[in-house]
């Protein structure tokens, strides 16, 4: 039995190219950044090459701004808020954020409220996205930051930061604040440059792009000061101290290079594998679309086959070999808060379904899939 | 030109074993582990494993206590140091530590003594221990943490908290106290339990011992209560959220088994090429050894040229393919704050050499260090 993997948003499959080069670095090019001998060079010139990478992949020019590496998506989101909550605390304290983030967001923000801070959080439309008059209305002047996916993790939906008009009105109405996008979902699979958009600080993770875990980036933007939530030795001008993780740098490096440069290649091949999932499931008895048809990611499709709990679902399908999942994996199968907060009822929040693309996909898994779904919840009506 | 390294303090060359199971956890085992399905629930069953073969390396009980993988030994002691110290607030506000500690315990004491706490920098004597008594007079009432290496990483020194005795006597003073030690030089190498001792927790690293860099843990004992440093998903019973990178903790976990399971086998090997440094070396012209003769890690091997600067021979031994290191890789060349606080004179801190040494090296690459050190000084010497 074929598997049909539709979880690429929780995470990827590491290309193999991207593997051997780990391997690489590993066995053979293992040396300390900050050894003054030459592996400690070598080791350093592969940090700064996947520096580069990903200012390419960012648009970002060369030598302006910089990249700092971190465990991960989590902790690049963790240290975009609490550094520059840090840096900007004589300057205000409201910090505009909405209530679809990813967790590491979301509790980060919560948690800055109970240090003096006041997070505010937008709700969406129905389409998932945040309205842009209340956008705008929250920026006051005393908001120190703004922080907002790119793209929503649960139903793909692209939000209004993604429009440097709108950025710009949030720095006319908020001078002082850091404006930061968490790009796990949009990197190198959304086209955006960091300096068209005018953004601060971009949270970029490897795992989402045939990339390992615990390789993730928080890049800055020239003049973006935030101040270092890691204490330790020198690395990294200090903002992230601790010895580099090479081989996971050198292959978010990469895997960034690789899906930038075939990222319209890429959303193409998604696009097809959810136009026909949608082709297929179209009217089905209970079939619900949250993600919305424009200004959305084509790496995501959430959908809720009412009637029937999300859990059930998952299982009777992983059981075929499909996998997906109900909404963010870092939330264990926990109700979609995503969902919740975009209005939809409860029977459609208990029966979400979110499918993840990559460019292994084809539009004959989605066919299998949109099969195997109705099978099984005729299956399930009769056992009822 | 065999390349001899003797940098192994610094970081080590990833095992191909250890090599080769990430790449079949980043290429087949990919899932997330918070995702409900079986790829899922096999990325989930790999962390236990990895837990289960660090809890076996130190001594934990089946069952007691738990591991919290981090992305190093950076992080991990700072999750210990502030965690500690915030969950502990209300009981007292001394830290006791000191001044040969590794800049990630160093800077986050300083840190936590801008945030309302008390940290004690004990100094250490010529041997580069701290004394006993300076360290059970340093442990008050309202001491909430000690914070030790086991291992010194610039000259090898056990320190006292390798003694049970001293434990138990640090808890008598200061029973709120939580016990942390540093034990990234240690782990696998000296041996030790974590029960027997009584620490509450400690720090280990995996690219020290043939590990990936960007992978490490803190262990806790039964009890230990900390609070988390990082916010997000529901990872790691919500002390450490984030994707976990799954690759770099069965490596780990591995390396870490690997290690263990040869600990007097590569100690023995370390042992006869120190031996073999301190034998060829010993009465040459300015030659000090600032690695105490016991209670020391036959892993480490400080010592001075004195007259020629450290960077001076670094370079000339580097020419030579023998990699080697001043002191802690993290202060990238700065003079080494451990020898200054062992009362070294500054013209032997100016020239000291760190050597650290893995399974890998030989008693022939000692002879050639040996040999190459003492042609590099007569030729420098001349040339004066």
């Amino acid at each position: 039995m074929e598997e049909i993997y539709f979880d690429n948003a929780a995470t990827t499959r590491t290309d193999p190219e991207v593997a051997a080069l780990m391997t690489h670095v590993l066995c053979e090019e293992y040396g300390n950044p900050s050894s003054l001998h030459s592996r400690g060079v070598r080791a350093q010139l592969l940090i700064e090459r996947a520096s580069r990478q990903l200012a390419a992949a960012l648009g970002m020019k060369r030598g302006k701004g910089r990249i700092l590496f971190t465990s991960g998506g989590t902790e690049a989101n963790n240290l975009a808020l609490f550094g520059a909550a840090d840096a900007l605390r004589r300057r205000g304290s409201r910090i505009v954020t909405t209530s679809v983030e990813h967790a590491s967001v979301l509790e980060s923000a919560k948690e800055l409220g109970t240090r003096g801070f006041e997070p505010v959080f937008l709700s969406p439309g129905p389409d998932g996205r945040i309205p842009v008059d209340a956008l705008l209305s929250a920026c006051s002047e005393d908001t120190i930051m703004v922080s907002m996916m790119l793209v929503n993790n649960e139903v793909g939906a692209v939000q209004p930061i993604a429009d440097p008009a709108v950025i710009r009105e949030i720095r006319r109405r908020s001078p002082h604040a850091l404006i930061h996008a968490d790009a796990v979902q949009a990197f190198c699979k959304y086209p955006f440059s960091m300096p068209a958009l005018g953004l601060d600080m971009v949270t970029v993770s490897a795992h989402k792009i045939h990339g390992p875990k615990g390789s993730g980036a928080l890049a800055l933007a020239e003049g973006a000061r935030i101040l270092p939530q890691l204490f330790g030795g020198e690395q990294q001008n200090r903002l992230r101290p601790g010895t580099e993780n090479v081989a996971g740098i050198a292959a978010l490096g990469l895997a960034a290079e690789n899906a930038f440069s075939h990222l319209e290649e890429n959303r193409a091949a998604a696009t097809a594998v959810g136009a026909r999932v949608r082709e297929r499931l179209s009217g089905g008895k209970g079939i619900v679309f949250h993600s919305p048809q424009a200004d959305c990611s084509p790496f995501l499709l959430n959908l809720s086959a009412v009637g029937y709990r999300s859990e059930t679902l998952l299982h009777a399908l992983a059981a075929e070999g499909i996998y997906l999942s109900s909404g963010s994996a870092c939330s264990k199968g926990a109700k979609s808060h995503v969902l919740a907060a975009m209005g939809c009822p409860a029977a459609e929040i208990d029966s979400a379904l979110r499918l993840s693309f990559c460019k292994y996909n084809t539009p004959e898994q989605a066919d299998r899939f949109a099969e195997t779904l109705q099978r099984i919840t005729q299956t399930l009506r009769r056992s009822n």
